[in-house]
């Protein structure tokens, strides 16, 4: 069925027949609505959307890759993008217009209502991973010196403006705008109706401010039952809401950026549907650096080219060491990565990681190397070269339990990404060290 | 100053002092809480959440990492547990007595009150990551054929009961208990009040089955806004309602977890609170399989020891073909994780994964091969053994890559996890790949 629908979606695309596609789009289930979409090439997408008509359209793009969504609306002429973008809630515009080239966002801005224009380049002036960033400037904001009922009968009026989003609260503002409590709906729901909202409302509610970084909504999120918080700028002005739900997502979405990171691809994104050659570029990027730094490690074996020519059987051991090293290491990466978001652990504590870590690695190191002794051993019947490999390898885990523990804490510490970068450099340090290791004891020991 | 918060904890710990310390706590922001409670041995956490009281007990579980909590109260006097369990939210409650021992967890319901005890046998028989292990017990359903004002008076009276948890909606059934529609608070707030429930509420709303999975909850949460939504048994009856928290947390668990365990770090979870014998063991389960297969890779090398012997400088080379084919393979396998997450890409299409990756397989094999040789033969003088060594990684960039790319794919389809497997298979089979390529390719051309 999903086949059929990327077959039917392809050719009624080809045809151009908006009716036909719109019905199409109806009927399929959203899961098939990603899916035949996110398909697309960027410019069967952009004409996709233009066909689909603005509110369809605006429905496909909170369902479709940001980085997608983005690149196909650049497409789009800008008076119809500008339409679409009209659909979306004031941050899933701001993040699709924040993914733009600079020249098609002013394209599309310009094309855009005045109101909305405005709105939008305030918002794109703020980091996109900050509470400015990340707010919606839709909220309802009512003077705290109202009554219930008239506060209820504003949002009654307005209604149908507050129809296409939640309202789980209302903020109370003084006289000039600035922010004095927030007012739950259920709170509203059960007071009397001529109660003023001062009398309702939360004082000194939790309050981020337009540049507290992500993580900061995170960890606020995480650890508070509440589904939104209001943004203020430096003057205490409400300015936003920003919700869970975006800071949820944004939180997924680094997550998985930082794995992609983690694993040498450029930006952290990319998708099988954007062009070859940009996919290309995106990954080689780091594997051209990788390369550099894995001729550190081999030069280690270079200079030991005599040692390893007199005892040949050493070249099978040193890609195990390598990579049990490598796994180890990565083991620890993992542990501390996790520490660090749980809060358990401090990007200073390197001496508490470290102590903990050598005992992991001393048993883990102890174990490895007389499982690799045995085997050796017994495969090449040579008891000193188990010896050395049993050896190269109880040491090397130490190392690589201890430097993978601490990498991350140190790189956190420099103000770094700490997923990004303890990979590639892990890697590096523990081959030189585990080649090192293994010849040198192999010229001392077997020679 | 966390440090002295840790150090201030330990001292009033051995003091057995329960004043000192609940004013400790209740001074001590709850980044510090965190961290100086994640410190403690699993016995100093028993004792601490034994003098902290259940409320503030409670309060501290929240913010513990779930197995840290649950080994603690395992460890905690039935009764006093049972006590510091009542006050947290039904699926929380359940979260931490599924992550104790059978015997327990016995212990604390036979010590928990009738009512509650039964709820948490009903809510402990569905799976953690499903519908009925996410949901939470407490809502508010009303029939639907009330009126406003009966609705809100009755929400007026339970307001104690549903003052601990965030209402958003109201649940209507029918005479049976069977779910009928869902009714925002907001609509509640603007109807008239004589208006019947079954006028506002929203018919054939978004409803999960018990045994919907946690990917299901997920992706219909992250492509819809509503804030949580019903779940009924096989016979329609509404048994609880499932909240975007609970889901949005359980799978950003899933997915650190999901790391870990593709570290192999068994039952992907460590923390470093845990005994150093547990952590060794967790980590060892996996390394010790890795060695094993490590030398199914190694015993390639050791087929073609004449080989090596006879151009040594070829195991200068091996480790990075190793490491560079892993690197292409694992980025390949995260696009295609990200792309199975994303729904863009589904199980049985291998075909499309292969076409896509092996372009990029191509393009990236002859950049990575052509610089691959240009070094190996400025470094070693060989024009030979340059084109060996660039060769061997080009075709193995890109087997590694379509291997890579379909491998997620593969083990999804075996309904496997497929972040689980994807390393270590493929780092297997790109090492046996690339050191035949290399060897084979060098005993046929250089020598």
């Amino acid at each position: 069925m999903a086949e059929t629908a990327t077959t039917q979606l392809s050719e009624l695309l080809a045809q151009g027949d908006p009716v036909a596609l719109r019905e199409l789009f109806a009927s399929l289930p959203e899961s098939d609505r990603t899916h035949a979409a996110g398909r697309l090439p960027t410019q069967d997408l952009a004409r996709l959307l233009d066909l689909l008509g603005s509110e369809a359209a605006a429905e496909l793009i909170e369902i479709l890759p940001l980085s997608q969504a983005a690149a196909a609306i650049e497409e789009v002429e800008p008076k119809a993008a500008a339409e679409i973008l009209e659909e979306l809630s004031s941050n899933e515009r701001a993040d699709v217009l924040g993914e733009m080239w600079e020249d098609d966002r002013q394209a599309i801005l310009d094309a855009s209502e005045t109101e909305t224009a405005r709105e939008m380049r305030a918002l794109l002036a703020y980091d996109a991973d900050t509470a400015g960033g990340l707010m919606r400037t839709e909220y309802v904001a009512l003077r705290s010196d109202q009554t219930v009922s008239a506060a209820i009968d504003q949002i009654r009026r307005e209604a149908d403006a507050y129809a296409s989003y939640a309202i789980q609260y209302l903020y109370a503002v003084d006289l000039q705008g600035r922010l004095e409590g927030v007012v739950p709906l259920r709170a509203l729901l059960l007071a009397r109706s001529e109660a003023r909202l001062a009398d309702l409302m939360v004082r000194n509610p939790v309050v981020f401010r337009v540049d507290d970084p992500l993580e900061t909504l995170d960890f606020v999120f995480r650890s508070e039952g509440f589904l939104g918080a209001p943004v203020i700028d430096d003057g205490g002005l409400l300015v936003g809401v920003v919700e869970r739900t975006a800071v949820d997502d944004a939180a997924i979405d680094e997550a998985e950026s930082d794995h992609m990171k983690s694993l040498g691809i450029a930006s952290g994104e990319e998708l099988r549907s954007m062009p070859p050659l940009e996919r290309s570029r995106r990954r080689l990027a780091w594997l051209s650096l990788n390369i550099v730094l894995n001729l550190c490690a081999a030069s280690v074996v270079a200079a030991y080219q005599d040692t390893l020519q007199a005892a040949i059987a050493l070249a099978v051991f040193l890609p195990i060491i390598s990579d049990m090293s490598g796994c180890s290491g990565n083991q620890a990466v993992a542990v501390s990565l996790r520490e660090l978001s749980l809060g358990v652990v401090r990007p200073s504590e390197l001496a508490h990681v470290l102590s903990k870590e050598a005992f992991v690695g001393v048993l883990n190191g102890a174990a490895l190397g007389a499982m690799l002794a045995l085997l050796a051993y017994l495969w090449q019947g040579s008891a000193v070269l188990g010896a050395v490999v049993g050896l190269a390898l109880a040491i090397n885990t130490l190392l690589a339990v201890s430097i993978g523990g601490t990498t991350p804490l140190l790189i956190k510490r420099l103000g770094w990404d700490p997923a990004l970068a303890s990979g590639p450099i892990l890697t590096t340090l523990t081959d030189v060290c585990g080649f090192f290791l293994t010849l040198q004891l192999a010229s001392t020991l077997l020679l």
